[in-house]
């Protein structure tokens, strides 16, 4: 069993070995792959070694070949049917992004609960009303779905999915769901990479004084 | 100076911490705050030791002063001012998206090259042309921009956001953005957590031997 943690960064390297290749580069050391997939070359070296695979002394890894042992360990060389839920601004955004289509995730449906909605084609794809789930789930073997609704309408988007025999969910609602054991929820955070910037931002604009400073302001009779 | 691993590791750690307070829930053990936030919480304590922070034992941590804590500690407590460049689907979910707000990020401008969008509201701002970028930034003193155009869009916008003199750039688009020393890109990549759910669902649908025979299929005559 590979830790959760190794698991984590697993599509990290292979988005940095996929940088490589497209670049023309075909061997890597470690610690230019650690360096391109921002990890120190010894955890690299480390979760490499759980895929079984240990670089060659004095020429590194294999680029080609290292993609393609973690993509098969990750299991993104299989077709993955994926359904989105909410066809807003994010759920348009969503079912356009090239980057799903190119790790084997297939957008086989586009539901919403707006019948303004219904019919609308979207990336090439018809949008249809959520009540069609289930017949969705049955035709594709659906196992991954995305909910891009409103925050108030997510928990019951999760329960009809679990309900159709969906065991992993891509939340990217504001809100918490709550599964039964056995489903995998994962939810994406946009402001995440945001604020590892702010935390970078702050300390070039003159560090952690004027953070600190700025800070005790902003908590004036708050938590502490 | 606090290791990357571990501040990229803070925004989760908040989140999580939040996630607890709307709860209601005011002290934790480390196990609690660890396991809400995925990972082992040997390495939480570590983390949070980097802050100086060590809970109280057999109380555990102070939810509200923990959150405080990090919150200074990544500068989320101070007010930052950003400027979204490509108003498309995503840059409309983006302007709309409640996680920036709250994080003490607020969307001064929203800017795009297409003439049609104009003058447009979006989550009550209004798109204005791209070449106001010089004066947005003045006027409001950005740090951080936030590219959501098409790839082939997002050098040019990258090398007028630094040209102006932006340090932090958060990038949707799918393409390898190239910067000067001292300017901090990230790039998001929405089919990461995705990948994650994919590598579970094949353990879950019957394990490595399925994949590993389908990797073999799809890669046939490939990288290997």
């Amino acid at each position: 069993m590979i830790p959760e943690a190794t698991v984590a960064r697993l599509p990290v390297y292979l988005r940095a070995l996929t940088a490589l290749a497209d670049n023309g580069i075909r061997t890597c050391s470690s610690e230019d792959l650690a360096s391109a997939a921002g990890v120190n070359s010894a955890k690299l070296r480390k979760d490499l070694s759980y895929l079984g695979s240990y670089g060659t002394r004095g020429v590194g890894y294999d680029v080609d070949y290292l993609r393609y042992q973690i993509a098969r360990e990750i299991g993104v060389t299989q077709d993955w049917p994926v359904v989105i839920v909410g066809i807003g601004n994010l759920g348009h955004a969503l079912a356009n992004y090239s980057g799903f289509r190119s790790r084997g995730f297939r957008v086989v449906a586009l539901l919403d609960a707006d019948p303004a909605l219904i019919g609308q084609t979207v990336a090439g794809v018809e949008v249809q009303p959520f009540d069609d789930l289930e017949e969705i789930v049955r035709t594709h073997d659906v196992a991954i779905g995305v909910i891009a609704t409103p925050a108030f309408a997510a928990q019951d988007v999760a329960d009809r999915m679990v309900a159709m025999g969906i065991t992993s969910i891509l939340n990217f609602a504001p809100a918490v769901l709550t599964v039964p054991e056995g489903v995998d929820v994962r939810k994406v955070d946009l402001s995440i990479e945001l604020q590892i910037l702010a935390y970078h931002e702050q300390r070039k604009a003159g560090g952690a004084t004027q953070g600190a400073a700025a800070a005790a302001a902003a908590t004036d009779g708050g938590a502490a």
